[in-house]
C-alpha cells in the first residue's frame, strides 16, 4: 500500500511559508510603486493634456533624465535587461536606485509627451525592490532567482491589473521557447497578491470590450492564423527598428544627453507642426476608440514610429503598451481585409503583436482570457503562437535567451 | 537602420505550411476519434443505467480485454506512459492497434461499470493515429516528437472540448517543470482543429455552472491556497494509491486476466450489493450535482477507491473525468469549512485535483477559465499551483520526467 502521503509534505512546508511570505512582501512593494506609479501616469497624462506647451521641453526634458541615468544611474542602464541577465548569471545585486531613476524617467517622458508605455518601469521596480530583501533576508542565488521573477511578476501583473498574465510573463521572458516552473509558486502568488495591493491602493484600469466574437468556422481560423502573422511581422518591424535606431544614435551620438535632445526635437516638432497628439504618451484613448469604431490605417504605423523615435533616442518607459496600442490599431484596420469583426480583431491585436515582440505567447493569450473573457482565448491562442514564431529571432529584450528555440533542431 | 523583415520569415514558410497541413491532419483523425469515443460513452453508460445487470459481467469483460491485451496489446499496454516515453526518447512507432484497443477496452469498462475515465483513451487514440503519419510521410525523429505530442493535444482537447488546455497539456504532461515551446505551433492548431472536428461530428460536452465567485478578499485567497493544497495531497493520495494497487496485484496476480477478474468481482459485488451505482462510470451527473447543491463528504473518497480498485486492476480508461470527480466533490465538501460557495470550490477542485494528480498546473488552468470562464482563472491558478506544489514527486503518469523540478536545487 501507498506510503503515507504526509512526511513528503511537512518537508515542502517551511519551504512553502517561507516562499509564501517572501511573494508578500515583494507583492506588497511592487503593488505599491506600480499604484503610485499609475497615478503618476495619470497626472502627468492629464497635465501634458491641460498645458500642450510642455511638448516642446521634451528635448530638454529627455536631456536631463540621460545626464541623470549618466551620472548617477549607469548600474541600472540596462533596465529589463539587466534583470533578465541577472535571473540568467546572478552576480551583483540590483541597486535600489533603478526604482526611483526609472520611475522618474518614465513619469517626465510621459510629462513632456514621448510616446513610451509603462510595463518596463513596473517591472523595473518590481525587480530592483525584490533584490533589496536578498541582502534583508541573505538569500541564496536561487533564491535570488526565484525573488527576481517573482519582481518581475508583481510588476506586469500589477500595472496593468493581470495577474495570470504577469505569474507566466515573469517565467516566460527569459528564455525563448523554453520555461522552467520552479518559480511558479513565487511568481504566481506575487503577481496575484501585487495586482490586489494596487488595487488596493486604488488605482483601476482602463476596460476593453472587443463586442461581437465571430463563430468558429474554418475561414475565422484562417483569418485569424493570417492576423497573427502579420501581427508577428509587425512586432518583429518593431523591436528590429528600435534596436538599430538605438544602435545608431549611439554610433552618431556618444554623448548619452544628445540622444533624446535631438530625438526629442524631432518628436516634439513633428508633434506640435503636425499636431499628432494621438500618437504619443500612453494612448489609452485610442487603444479604446480601435475597439469603438473603425480607424484609419495609418495609426498603427505612426504609433510605430513615434515609439521606435522614443526608446531608440533613449527616453525611458515600457514597450508593452505601445505595442497593445500598434496591435489594437492594425487589427482594427486589417478587420475588413480579412473580413472579421474590427473591435475583435483589435482584441486579437492587442496581445498579438505583444506575443512577437516580447516573445510571451502564454502570457499574452492569459492577458486576452484576462481582459476581454475566456472566448478569446482559443482565438488569441492561435494568433499569438503565429505572431511568436514569425517574429523570429528578434525581441524587444536583448537579454533574452534561445531565440533559437522556436522550431526543433 | 534594420533589415527588412521578409528573408527570415520567408525562410519560416515552409516549415509553416508542413505543419499545418500535418496538424490538421493530426486534428482530422484524432477528433474524428474522440466524436466516435464520446458516442460510444454515451451509449455505453445508458446501457448499462437501463441494464443493470450488466455489472455482474464487470470481472469477465474486465478479464477478457486483459486477455486481449496480453495476447495482441502487449507493445501498448503501457498506454499513455509508452507515449511520453517514446516523445522522450524515439524508437518505435506506436502500432495503430493502440487506438482500436484502447478505445474497445475503455467502452467495455464503462458499459460494465468500472470506474474510469477518458482522456487516456482519446490521447493514446490521437498519439497512435498521428504516428502513423510518420511512416506515411517519413517523418525524422523531431518532426515526430512534434507530431506525437500534437496528437496528445489534439486527444486531450477534443474529449473535453478544451483547446487552449489541450494545446498547452500536450507539452506539459511530458516533464514535470519544465516546458519547451517547439511544438507549440503544431499542439495548438491540432488542439484547436480536433476541438473543431469533434463539434462538427456533433458530438457536446457536459456545461458546468460554478454560480457566484466570492470576491477576491485575503481570506478568500487563503482558504483557495488551502484548499489547493488538500487537492493536491488528494491527487498524490489516487497516484500512490493507483501505482501500489497496481504493483501489488501484479505480484500476486502475475497472470494479467485474474487481476481485473478479482478487482471486477469486488467492484460488481460492492456496487450490487451497496446500490453504490454514484461511483462507477464517468460520473458526469455527480459532478453537475456538485454544482448545484452541498453533498456529503463521502463522495470524493468512494470515488477516490472505485477507481484506485479500477485502474489498479487493469481495466482501461483515463483517469482524468473521476480525478474531476474527486475534485469536484471534495471542493463541494470542504466549501463550508473553508467558508467558500460550494460551485465556486467544486469548480476550482475539479481542475486542481487533477492538476496535482497528472503534475500539469497551466493546461489545468486554462481548462478552468475555458470551462467555468474566465473570473476563474485567478483562483484556479493560484489552487492548481498549490496542488501541484503539494502532489510532490507522485504523478498519475509514470514516465513523466523531472518531478524534482518543482522546486530550485
Amino acid at each position: 500500500m501507498p506510503p503515507p502521503p504526509l512526511p513528503d509534505f511537512l518537508r515542502l512546508l517551511p519551504w512553502l511559508a517561507k516562499w509564501l511570505a517572501l511573494a508578500a512582501a515583494v507583492a506588497a512593494l511592487a503593488g505599491t510603486a506600480s499604484a503610485f506609479f499609475l497615478f503618476a501616469l495619470d497626472w502627468a497624462t492629464a497635465t501634458r493634456e491641460a498645458h500642450r506647451w510642455l511638448i516642446a521641453l521634451l528635448p530638454l526634458a529627455g536631456a536631463f533624465v540621460a545626464w541623470v541615468y549618466d551620472r548617477h544611474g549607469r548600474a541600472v542602464e540596462a533596465g529589463n535587461n539587466l534583470l533578465i541577465d541577472q535571473i540568467h548569471d546572478p552576480h551583483t545585486q540590483i541597486p535600489l536606485r533603478m526604482a526611483p531613476l526609472v520611475l522618474g524617467g518614465t513619469v517626465i517622458a510621459h510629462l513632456f509627451g514621448a510616446s513610451v508605455g509603462r510595463e518596463g518601469t513596473a517591472v523595473q521596480m518590481g525587480g530592483a525592490l525584490a533584490d533589496q530583501l536578498t541582502s534583508a533576508f541573505r538569500l541564496g542565488r536561487d533564491d535570488r532567482r526565484l525573488l527576481l521573477m517573482a519582481g518581475i511578476s508583481a510588476g506586469f501583473a500589477s500595472v496593468f491589473g493581470t495577474p495570470l498574465a504577469g505569474a507566466v510573463f515573469g517565467l516566460e521572458v527569459l528564455t525563448v521557447g523554453r520555461l522552467r516552473f520552479d518559480a511558479l509558486l513565487p511568481c504566481t502568488v506575487a503577481a496575484i497578491l501585487a495586482d490586489r495591493v494596487t488595487s488596493a491602493w486604488g488605482a483601476h484600469h482602463t476596460h476593453y470590450a472587443v463586442g461581437a466574437i465571430p463563430p468558429e468556422t474554418a475561414a475565422t481560423l484562417l483569418a485569424v492564423a493570417v492576423a497573427g502573422a502579420l501581427f508577428g511581422l509587425a512586432g518583429k518591424l518593431f523591436a528590429e527598428a528600435t534596436h538599430a535606431l538605438g544602435a545608431w544614435m549611439k554610433r552618431r551620438l556618444p554623448t548619452a544627453p544628445l540622444r533624446p535632445l535631438v530625438g526629442g526635437a524631432v518628436i516634439a516638432s513633428l508633434v506640435l507642426a503636425f499636431g499628432a497628439d494621438r500618437w504619443i504618451g500612453l494612448g489609452i484613448p485610442v487603444i479604446v476608440e480601435s475597439f469603438a469604431r473603425p480607424l484609419g490605417a495609418h495609426d498603427w504605423l505612426l504609433k510605430l514610429l513615434f515609439t521606435v523615435g522614443s526608446l531608440g533616442s533613449g527616453f525611458k518607459g515600457g514597450e508593452v503598451t505601445p505595442l497593445f496600442f500598434m496591435g489594437a490599431t492594425l487589427g482594427n484596420a486589417l478587420a475588413p481585409l480579412l473580413q472579421l469583426p474590427f473591435g475583435f480583431l483589435a482584441g486579437i491585436g492587442f496581445v498579438a503583436v505583444f506575443a512577437g515582440a516580447a516573445n510571451v505567447p502564454l502570457a499574452s493569450t492569459l492577458m486576452a482570457m484576462e481582459l476581454f473573457g475566456s472566448a478569446m482565448g482559443m482565438p488569441a491562442l492561435l494568433a499569438c503562437v503565429l505572431s511568436w514564431l514569425c517574429s523570429g529571432q528578434s525581441g524587444i529584450y536583448k537579454a533574452q535567451r534561445g531565440r533559437e528555440g522556436k522550431r526543433p533542431g
